[in-house]
């Protein structure tokens, strides 16, 4: 169901011809009778950040954080179109009010593509009366919508979590893990949990935080990167915070899941755990410094229970560090011990990594803080997917 | 000639049997009278420094900036060795030392190879007195030492540059770009003009920050790298700073000119130009980024003038920037002005990228600050290179 499975949304996806190679391309998730309702995002911090994420931004200020729908494309990211880029994501948004029955800036718009190349607005003008139209409730119209958002991705990436008196549902795409070339990921979450706008942003900034945030694969900040959440208010529950937060995160993380199990130019998900920090924010780089390595992502691909990129690459993170008191495991089966090799199984290293889901952990000895970071491996698939747009 | 190009060095290579496939793993450079004179180092900046880096930083500190010789061996990094790694260090350096005359805080030392493994000292103990006896002047002991550094090198690094009443002779190996698996570069030059230690350093660092830091592959620091100078006096020519730093400058360019002509690994050798920058740190620091992106790294590995993925690295860069205001161009030929696609020569870009040596240009329209980085390719080399240590 994803997006549709709380009350008071409905869904559409069709194809309108942005795609050259044809396919569904335009997607609405949109309040079942147009109201404007509570409604946040998370961008990019891209200072390149494409048009749809300008717009996006501006209409949700300027309605205090309200919205009736969201307005998705793929094939075309719309950045680094200038003005001309801007006009026509707000023209989308115009389109789709008016085919809802709402205003312009009360709709929201995420596009997923190549930079850099002007917006095919004809298929698109001509498109949405069609999705308009197809809009509906139930599984069918969710899973259209969620299929329309997919570039690179093998499977779609649909999310329902049934929370205390209230639903969560979610769908997302891509990854820079997952479609470099389109490295956009771009996530819609919906819940009929009531919320006042401030609560609904700071509920969606922290699941994103600890969710999406956490998977890394190239290091790359797209210029797209949006995650949004409309809530309908309709189950009639009033979720704390904490509890609509946990909600967010749980949707968020089965997402964030999703597309690290669809990594397409990868072989291997590792689990980068940093543990012994002295702070998190510590814990956080360093992780993402062993994660973003080129070297550790080659020792994954290829297996190889190569400690010493890791302890170097902790040791260059711009973090507190101690070589000494450095522990790694892969597995759970520790190689390294206070900053030297230390006996251990060997074949039990190598059948953990043969696996497709590795853990490899670091242990700074310095304090308490902790942090986990998704990381995929680096391997020819990556490169073959990568080296040309064409 | 290299390292004994200038009066008052001598050199030599040998085999000792670090290396499990046998050949030239252990190098000396030497005063040839063992006489310690100025000196100066500049070491990598990761936490996790290597044993030899270690012992080199003492000796030149408690030297006051003197030493007599350099010992350097291939094949193993000595690094995350504990303390057993600085005794193994130390007990080189007093080897050497005794063998040419000198103390052993006299010696400095480099080392590079896998990380994490206990120095094999049964051969290194054996091979030394070989080592010191075969230490000569001329070309063909520089050129032993040369190759005795070398790992997955396939070519030798030496330079001579002749300045006004002065010379300077260096050598060096590897770079992340070359030998991620070793992932150190290591450099030694010599020069017979007469420096107070200080100067030495002040002329070494700004030399190494013009080119060696210039150069980027992978963005890893290695727990190895390092770059040292001896300076024995023996010319009578005493230069002021800027014409001694222009000169080892001139040197450690043309050292790291050679380290990214042998980039085994990759098929393109790229100059990452920003210009416009708001200020020469934000100039640089864009470079690197665009230079160490996964996404631009595989565009030139298949000649796509795909410049959205530049200016995406160029706005998450932690730089001012204004993407209305950034131009961008593979070879000359702008295929982005203020931040949108222009017209362009498409056949003239394809012939530039189809080459070995590329220039990408991106002016940033704010200010005044420029840098170049030099940048290879990610091709499927790289990984297969990297993948397994075995």
């Amino acid at each position: 169901m994803s997006v549709t499975a709380p009350a008071g949304f409905a869904a559409a996806g069709v194809g309108c011809g942005i795609k050259a190679a044809g396919g569904l391309d335009l997607a609405l998730v949109a309040t079942d009778d147009g109201a404007a309702v509570p409604a946040a995002g998370v961008f990019t911090g891209n200072l390149a950040a494409a048009a749809p994420v300008r717009v996006s931004r501006a209409h949700l200020e300027a309605t205090g954080g309200r919205a009736s729908a969201v307005v998705l494309s793929s094939g075309n990211a719309n950045a680094a179109t200038g003005s001309r880029g801007v006009a026509d994501a707000e023209r989308m948004c115009e389109l789709v009010g008016a085919g809802i029955g709402a205003l312009g800036t009360g709709v929201l718009v995420c596009q997923t593509g190549l930079i850099g190349i002007p917006l095919p607005m004809a298929p698109i003008e001509s498109g949405i009366p069609n999705l308009v139209a197809a809009r509906a409730g139930g599984r069918a119209a969710a899973a259209q919508a969620a299929a329309a958002i997919m570039t690179t991705d093998t499977v779609p990436k649909e999310v329902v979590v049934a929370a205390a008196g209230f639903t969560v549902g979610g769908m997302a795409k891509g990854a820079a893990m997952l479609a470099p070339n389109m490295a956009t990921m771009l996530a819609v979450l919906t819940t009929d949990a009531a919320c006042e706008p401030p609560a609904l942003a700071d509920a969606l900034r922290a699941a994103v935080a600890g969710t999406f945030n956490q998977l890394t694969v190239d290091g790359c900040t797209s210029t797209n990167d949006t995650v949004l959440v409309l809530a309908s208010g309709r189950s009639g529950a009033s979720p704390g915070p904490g509890t609509l937060g946990d909600a967010l995160a749980q949707a968020c993380g089965e997402l964030a899941a999703a597309m690290a199990a669809d990594a397409e130019g990868a072989t291997k998900v590792a689990h980068v755990v940093v543990r012994g920090a002295a702070s998190a924010s510590d814990a956080h780089r360093a992780a993402r410094r062993v994660a973003d390595s080129l070297l550790v992502k080659c020792s994954l691909n290829g297996e190889d229970p190569y400690w010493g990129r890791v302890v170097s690459e902790l040791g260059s993170a711009g973090v507190a560090f101690d070589l000494d008191r450095v522990d790694v495991a892969y597995g759970g089966v520790a190689v390294c011990r206070a900053g030297v090799a230390v006996a251990h199984d060997g074949e039990a290293v190598r059948t953990h990594l043969a696996g497709r889901a590795i853990e490899l952990s670091c242990d700074l000895g310095l304090g308490e803080g902790a942090a986990v970071v998704l990381a995929t491996d680096l391997g020819h698939g990556y490169i073959d997917e990568n080296r040309t747009t064409s």
